[in-house]
């Protein structure tokens, strides 16, 4: 090896021993007698000394070192004279005998530094130079932990990890898929795999009865924000189990890692059913580390607290709810207008909202007094449990819309207050998905997760009947408001899939092209089996405390889908083309 | 869970204890009063036994399921009074009390057994149901358990694994690319990766100094005989090493991999130059279970035994070299014309085989005594140290066509004495590589390894007089003649690499828009580095005694790039074609 000790592992205990570093330098400063250098690495930083008086030829060739130059340094371990007790290496420095320079460097683009003066665009382009940062190189090491400890866990339980392909066939439901023109079979494409969803199901035909696999996953989709092209899923799958075999033996992989990478020990996960989460959070995928529940003053078949007063908005609404924002009884105007016009917004898109204090002196105060009188509100105070200082905020209209702007304003009230520490986790099994979601566009349903999702037996028969109301063996784990990962109990009997072709409007045809192969191995013994795949890269910026997954991709794209640093995609050439038979319109 | 425990975990302790068990009817045995069923999991195998007159009912339910069907059964464990101690369950068996069918099946197509009656193809097209086969399903439970221990031995190293794109760009240097129109840059292409060598080599810019990844990588290659389109490899780089640190470090994996997935011990490995593995093996992947060095009768510069004696073959040929087969010297004349046969055929392409026998009784006697007399055959014997009982082949022409023609008669006889023990190791360090090779069709020189591999220095002044003769900082591990991988030290430093590219015929223009990113990225600080990439496939073949990788994947293509199981690749419609903007030609 070119270095003895890495510029992180040096320690007091060290002193006096003759040692080599190699690393680049993240910094000199230059005291006139003396010059320091912090020589960074991808463990630490260590400082390195230069004596002018006694080591005058040496510290000169020091002051000449630029930013980011990799040298190797020969030098002794001493105390120093100035502890930096924040670093781990704080209390000594190097004394440094020989600089070899290895590689000089051009001055970077932006600074090496955790709050570096480089914007996202130039970033990008010189991911490398930011991916020397320590806040970046920390998500890289990061993922690789997540990475190990999830295999390592899921070993320990019999689980093989098995590589499934990468050229596969293009199958037209679900997302948009990448396609490889074959060379060797003119006029026919490869397609990269959305997931390995068949193949994880095949192998549970083969009997392995329990695989995962961290794998690379494609959707060409128009991308918004954080959406990349190429993602990571651990993906999952078990045979003879049932869905609450699945959900624990999930929960504990998720417990493993909170406590082997984050150093957090926490309980038993909570459970709601889907249906709950949007009567309650007005979501499918609820943020628990606050409460904020959903209170209804008038709904379908309950109690109606709104009635009577003559308050058209009310008594036209479908859907009167809201929450209580604990201790905010003290908004101003200003403050109830902004959180107006951010319900208003068009991606919200509430038409208004009514708002109640409860203040701090008992009194009750509302924007709909001309309506309703103290007597009223102490009954609509009572029902969401409220106590003096807090502030009530209403939203009235359609159910569905209704609870989805309140969610949003639930989020927001809740970042305002503070409720949102990255650091805190209050994980969630959502149950219970519905099993279809109807497109009034293509007047047709589609599998709300996909077609091999089992309905629950007890709802097979409602499939003719009333397709929307049949629930699924489906589950989402949530945490933090974040869809961590999703799956199902699948259907491993081949009519129950014929069936649910039909429902979702295949003909024969179309289902026996699109996965025959996969109803074709369900002749030959398909056991009772169900999975979950999780999303990698979101798992590893929640655990990483952000909220962009690309910070935790050591090479991502950028919401074009270009790879700025590589220029990919680009051109190729006439002959490239030519070879596979192809033409540019 | 469905079940209380697999198929293959009972045993004569758990006698008398009430179990569930799940799988799949490898085979059904009625013997009149009793009726066997041997259950299979990927665990293992259980028998299960009726009985016909205390259960009739049951009895005849097991006799109706057919081989494959899934099922659940729940009954006592008894000690059985035919034990079959070969099977680890084979003391014991499970009185049936209860029988649910989990699934029906078909007839398979092919038997379920080690010794299966489908041939090859109907095996790909039903791969699902090979997979059941137990000697499959333990190539893939190999493959899984080399994965897991190379991860945890890199990450005890400090290794991170790094996961690099899919999404690339296409460099027409190397072999062909896979390629994948993009749709929201239209007209232009993302390449799937041949490796991820720049990329790694960008992790060694950002300091990540110790990285691997176990990654898919794809070749658009005309297939030949077990090569596949996307394969696996363990690809490995180090920052701030020489040569000697790589060969230690991976060394030490492969040791490692040896002792827990083989249960093997070895020593260190040999190691030899590429110069002395053409010289000695006539092969840059020489097998050294077993010797039959090569030893020449004349050759440049050398000794020369074959002069003087008129034979014209000799005399005009550049080279004459030989092995000796022991023991081998009572071959027949037929053996002996096969030999010849074999040399001569057309992949292999030499002109005619000599032989020599060392009798038991001390004769010599060989197919050319009209020019040499014994005393000449004696010199040669004892250049071969060879022994009574021995037989030395030789054969005379083109230095390079010799030793490969010779090299390919040592495997031959290897196999004919039963050489190659497939449970025998002998790993080979080759070393020295040149670091270029002429192509005489294209006239020009293409790097050996990759245009990143650094020529020795001390040969870096041959580049611009003889580039043929520099020798690189490139290495091979070897394996019973079998390359499991390769690797280099790169060139870090800018102006060596611009001086490869010109070397390699390339344009500063064409460097500059296939590499730009790169050799812009090592003006930044670019640290030494190097590293090596594994076949991973291949590893695992070698290390389950099998020739073909095929066995090794799980769902593999077959010689003409295609899924037959999923058919892939297929058509696409035309409307994903018009969203691609590209047309059929």
């Amino acid at each position: 090896m070119l270095r003895t000790h890495t510029c992180g592992e040096l320690r007091i205990q060290h002193q006096n021993e003759k040692v080599t570093l190699c690393g680049w330098v993240q910094r000199s400063r230059d005291l006139g007698g003396m010059t320091f250098i912090d020589l960074r690495d991808r463990y630490g930083i260590t400082q390195l000394m230069f004596n002018m008086e006694t080591h005058k030829e040496l510290c000169e060739q020091a002051r000449n070192l630029g930013r980011e130059f990799v040298i190797s340094v020969t030098g002794s371990v001493a105390e120093r004279s100035n502890k930096n007790l924040k670093m781990p290496t704080g209390e000594i420095e190097i004394i440094v005998e020989n600089i070899e320079v290895l590689n000089t460097s051009l001055l970077p683009p932006f600074t090496i530094e955790d709050n570096t003066d480089g914007g996202d665009e130039i970033r990008m382009k010189y991911r490398y130079l930011d991916l020397r940062r320590t806040t970046v190189k920390n998500n890289i090491e990061l993922r690789h932990r997540m990475a190990i400890e999830t295999r390592n866990y899921l070993n320990t339980l019999n689980f093989l990890e098995i590589e499934t392909p990468f050229l596969i066939k293009s199958t037209p439901e679900g997302a948009r898929d990448f396609v490889v023109p074959s060379r060797m079979n003119q006029g026919e494409f490869y397609a990269l795999p959305q997931s390995p969803q068949t193949f994880k199901q095949l192998l549970m035909v083969s009997g392995f009865d329990r695989y995962f696999q961290i794998v690379r996953c494609f959707r060409d989709e128009d991308l918004r924000a954080d959406r990349q092209p190429e993602f990571t899923q651990i993906d999952c799958e078990m045979s003879f189990v049932t869905q609450e075999d699945i959900l624990q033996t999930f929960e504990g992989l998720a417990l493993h890692l909170f406590k082997t990478v984050k150093g957090v020990e926490l309980n038993k996960f909570d459970r709601i059913t889907y249906a709950d989460a949007m009567k309650f959070y007005g979501s499918d995928k609820p943020d628990l580390r606050f409460g904020m529940k959903f209170v209804e003053l008038k709904s379908e078949g309950e109690k109606n607290l709104t009635a009577g007063k003559n308050f058209v908005v009310f008594d036209n609404a479908e859907y009167v709810g809201g929450i209580c924002a604990q201790s905010c009884s003290e908004y101003t105007r200003k403050q109830l207008d902004e959180l107006t016009d951010f319900i208003k917004k068009p991606q919200i898109g509430a038409t208004g909202l009514i708002w109640m204090k409860y203040n701090q002196d008992g009194t009750l105060k509302s924007s709909v007094d001309k309506f309703y009188a103290e007597e009223d509100l102490k009954q609509w105070a009572a029902a969401f449990d409220a106590k003096p200082g807090d502030l009530i905020l209403l939203i009235a209209g359609d159910t569905h819309k209704s609870r989805k702007a309140l969610s949003e304003l639930r989020l927001e009230m809740a970042s305002r207050l503070g409720f949102r520490n990255p650091e805190v986790f209050a994980p969630l099994w959502v149950l219970d998905f519905p099993l279809l979601e109807f497109d009034a566009e293509s007047n047709r349903f589609y599998a709300m997760h996909h077609p091999f999702t089992s309905p629950k037996p007890e709802d097979i028969a409602l499939l003719d009947t009333n397709p929307a109301a049949v629930r699924a063996n489906a589950y989402d784990l949530v945490i933090n408001g974040v869809e961590i990962g999703g799956g199902s109990i699948r259907i491993h009997n081949k009519e129950l899939q014929h069936k649910m072709f039909q429902v979702l409007g295949f003909t024969e045809e179309l289902a026996q092209s699109q996965f025959g192969f996969l109803m074709n191995a369900f002749e030959f013994g398909a056991p009772p089996h169900g999975g979950v795949a999780f999303g990698f890269d979101r798992w590893c910026s929640l655990f990483g405390g952000s909220e962009t997954i690309r910070d935790f991709i050591a090479f991502p794209k950028n919401n074009t889908g270009r790879d700025v640093m590589v220029d990919a995609p680009s051109t190729i050439s006439e002959e490239q083309l030519k070879e596979l038979n192809i033409k540019l319109v």
